[in-house]
């Protein structure tokens, strides 16, 4: 949307403003389209090929009606060739597909995987989740986590990811980190439903959804949970077993998540809180909200903001923080733009909307 | 609906039939709303006096538009003397209302509380849940727990349980009893906005509801909360704790309740599966279901169904069981009816509901 | 729900109680799944075969999950021979099956075709709406038009009346039959999306329906446009030309239907409103609220109830009436069971229920 | 959202930028939360009092918690001592308090008011639907009108257009300007939650909203019909008459209108078509969809789009014009900041998105 006022002073603008060309495989898609509204009003983007499977040779208008100053735009195959002669390659693909593509589009593109085929670090993990051989890992797109953002600076390769592991765990990161807790999670993630993408089934359908909550990949079956563990671990420095359960709710997006564990001392609300407020003070796109006040996902709609608060319950003992996010935005294409930010040194907030659209 | 069809036999059949005559008190509700519903379709029941407070002297037709039968019936004043003279009186009040009113209606009359006067047994934690002085406590409606059905037979006061409870310990219950888990739950449940009743709230506005999910009474703020520790703990035979958080969802009715808890040992998922088809193979409204199938709030939409499964995560060595029903009817009215049947010696699945209404 | 508290009376009753052998082809689809959901609510009805096409082999469960009576029934195919030997066979099937399977199953069984083949008298219509050989015509399955009624009585075909159709027509029969519009009907219905069916079409995915609200059939594209022309012609006793226009809302079920003609003459409110409470003063489901109440279509879920409410706008010159029913109830399933009654000599509204499942 | 990326650039583009200090009256509502998310992408707006009635004294994130970079900000009183000293001021009130407040911001104040005071020209009209005094006419805030854009330039003073005349005037005004149809529309708007504001209205809680559609304001009673009839009879340049129904349908956003008129001809659909396409072919945020594609609202959600769809019927003889937008964005909060573009010469689409967040 920028772009027009932008226009006006371009002559005098443009001598500094460098532009990425970026392409968008798996354009089509629910993360796809996310993606190019984000791209579309990021001033230093210049939106390359945009390309999918089936749907090759029709117009990205008929996949994506909210999306008009695209509406035109011819949806390519996707193959190397249509990707070729971008800086920046955005993969919204199934899993198993991004390591071919990326070793064809050579190491000075940076390749920006929203899928899960570069996440984990354990093989075993990978071939026990998702089939077949592990493709490698990837810096982590979660630039929020202990380290996070420095392993994004400069990279060529990004691993965007889960929806479900990015506002848990940054809901519980802190509070390992700190030892406030003892290694065993308990997650509850209510999501809307496109997440599930585009896929013709028939528990996705209107009829079924609208009115019903239901829980799905139960007792840990779900793909995120080992990346789950695979982040908590690594920032409590031991394992941490997490127990995770989505469920679906009737909202086309957002994602709540209520994540809990036992607390290893008799740690106070304040002491909690203050770990959490001294740990995130300084990001942008997460908000310990006011005491008091509880996360909507509404209110992160369409935004890259993660909005957290914490309770500790002390009859149960237990720490409770709940988390909500965007799905779409900082749990899939806001992340990645996010990242790609960092990797190319652009402020990091560029184009990423801090305000959700609500009610 | 049955009236009519009854009607052609009425000659044959009056005779053998008793009919017992109801009061509804806080008939303007929701919960008063779904009583209705249900007391209509009840062969052995006459609806009598229909009383609220602020809405007595309009007619239920303006508050309970989908109740066409009773639409020109004139609600009058929530008193003793228009509650007297009925063999049964439901009581759909705030808390705090009932003790008065059941205590001038006398011993002989059924009176069925729907509020939460009556359903804590320990007078501390009413005083520090609720405020004020206890009520006392009155048998517990869920005939499902172990000795639940005999605590009503017969009996002249029923506490009919909170919406949360029901599901969420009729979920755990039996594995507590087998002692297959360590006494600490983590329940969070997903519910529907009619739990929270007609009270004009901002958060409760359509605008906020839809497309949002959020959590709140986190960090065992909610006031269910002991009536979980206290239900688990009866059975279990020792305290348990209860980390509980509910999670409002966009839409109108329905509980989808993910109750965890430790495993105490290493139980099979085939022996876990057996020890609650064991327990609830003879209960008509509570359905485990076949492996592989994942309960919907939706398919018990008016119904008075639990429906239920079962999963062990052993990497997180936790059991995870699943529950959906419909807050207002099992949660609330559908449980009020039930106990009504057994209090007075009727067939205990009469006038209630085994379909829901989907999609 | 009924036959518990029947079978304590069943010597007395049975004796004067007639049992219907009714199976039910498409048995797995919405129309289906209500249908059965009001069957077994029937006193008077045993149900018998459900079948299917591809789903034939498998337990109705899969398919119904709200139907936990009925959860262990196989679904068999739908032939002739599975659906021989049954009092009603009801058809909930895509049109252009029902006659060849109609004219094998004989004269002496009562056939209700919940599709459309035989809804419309002029083959004409048929083969440009909805293509191929026009069926024939059977008594049309709404009792509440002029003469309806008498047209099912011992019938032995029924074709159910389309979703739209139904509350449309109602809404405006009155008026032309006392010729207070002139011919020329407007008709926007907004509608739930359980009429679409089960069919996996991405516009009804519930990412796509959910917050959004879209036109189809703009223009008279839609086939139950010359049904209402066929319904408010025969009224009018002259040709009276539909723009019908349905808008696909972010709910599974219900209808609402505003339809407007233009004023022959200056009836006054009064005048109009005593024509419809003349109209349907005696009909058990069709219910004219009360001046200042609007119908929902929340208080028609579950239900067969058609609610009505008139306006003459002076300004425009013309009458607006809005309708609100359930389409899967009263808008298919409910009236198929209601034509049963009356083709059968039950009484009408046996087993139908006359309230809604709400909120 | 752009602000960080324009920061790293200020110093070479602020010498050619104008910032206008803007303020926002009725902050906490919706229509006032919408504004401010636009505002914030504006890059040529700094924002400056944020002020409401009751809310006085509290800070904006407790009423807009999706406005986190607002969070902190301190909501005062409407009074015009906080509004003085800004180049534009926004009214976001109920009406009747706009016209003494503009007054004594002085004249060369840009006063946008969101509210009806000023939209309607016939005085009789203003005190017939809204009762009291007039307060007189303010140029209208509908570019896309014959004339509109005209009238915006330089103004100080706009009346934002109602939601509703906003799209369905729209969607006739090129076949009224063109002769197409005969005086008499009929339009029937499907339109979200977020329209009736905050205001606690049993009717608008989520659990009766949810599953539900139903019409108000019937038969002529919405106070947008005589703004309806005041745009499309000057377009026409004769009196056209309005049938207009609203209909309130589960969504939290979007307005959908189906609008219809008599063809005076027999025009045919390419030559509709083409009316159309010259009509908005120049407008950027006016979009004729390809045939065969129509409008949902969910691809207008927070954009300043009107997706326009049209057809022929030619059995019932009238054009059938189908409008989608956001009733915040374009149809409110959207259409004001246009306005306030043209009104100070900036380009008309800054800071107006032009994609919607969808699914």
């Amino acid at each position: 949307m920028v772009r027009p006022a932008l226009i006006g002073f371009a002559w005098s603008c443009i001598i500094i403003r460098m532009t990425v060309k970026a392409a968008v495989a798996g354009a089509t898609g629910y993360a796809g389209g996310e993606l190019l509204r984000l791209l579309l009003a990021h001033p230093d983007v210049e939106i390359g090929a945009l390309t999918a499977a089936s749907s090759a040779g029709t117009s990205l208008g008929q996949h994506q009606p909210h999306l008009g100053p695209l509406a035109d735009r011819l949806v390519q195959e996707t193959t190397p060739e249509t990707l070729a002669g971008h800086d920046v390659v955005f993969l919204a693909l199934p899993h198993g597909h991004s390591a071919d593509i990326a070793a064809q589009l050579g190491s000075d593109t940076l390749v920006i995987d929203l899928g899960a085929d570069h996440r984990l670090v354990n093989a075993a993990d990978w071939e026990r989740w998702y089939g077949g051989e592990h493709a490698g890992t990837w810096p982590y797109g979660l630039p929020e986590l202990p380290g996070g953002r420095e392993a994004l600076r400069g990279t060529k390769r990004v691993a965007v990811p889960g929806c479900f592991p990015t506002g848990g765990s940054l809901a519980l990161a802190p509070a390992f980190a700190a030892g406030l807790v003892r290694p065993e999670a308990t997650i509850v993630s209510v999501t809307g439903t496109s997440g599930a993408g585009k896929s013709l089934k028939p528990h996705l359908l209107g009829s079924e959804v609208m009115g019903s909550a239901s829980a799905y990949g139960v007792g840990g079956a779900h793909r995120h949970t080992p990346e789950f563990a695979q982040n908590l671990s690594a920032v409590a420095g031991r394992p941490v077993t997490v127990s995770f359960t989505p469920v679906l709710a009737p909202m086309p997006r957002g994602i709540l998540t209520t994540a809990t564990a036992p607390l290893a001392g008799d740690a106070t609300p304040h002491a909690v809180r203050s770990v959490y407020e001294k740990a995130y003070g300084d990001e942008p796109f997460v908000s310990v909200l006011p005491e008091g006040t509880w996360p909507t996902t509404a209110a992160t709609v369409g935004s890259n903001m993660v909005l957290l608060q914490v309770a500790v319950d002390a009859d149960a003992g237990r720490l409770v923080v709940v988390a909500a996010i965007d799905n779409l935005t900082k749990g899939t294409a806001g992340a990645a733009v996010q990242s790609m930010n960092i990797a190319l040194d652009l402020p990091e907030t560029t184009g990423l909307p801090m305000t959700g659209v609500a009610p």
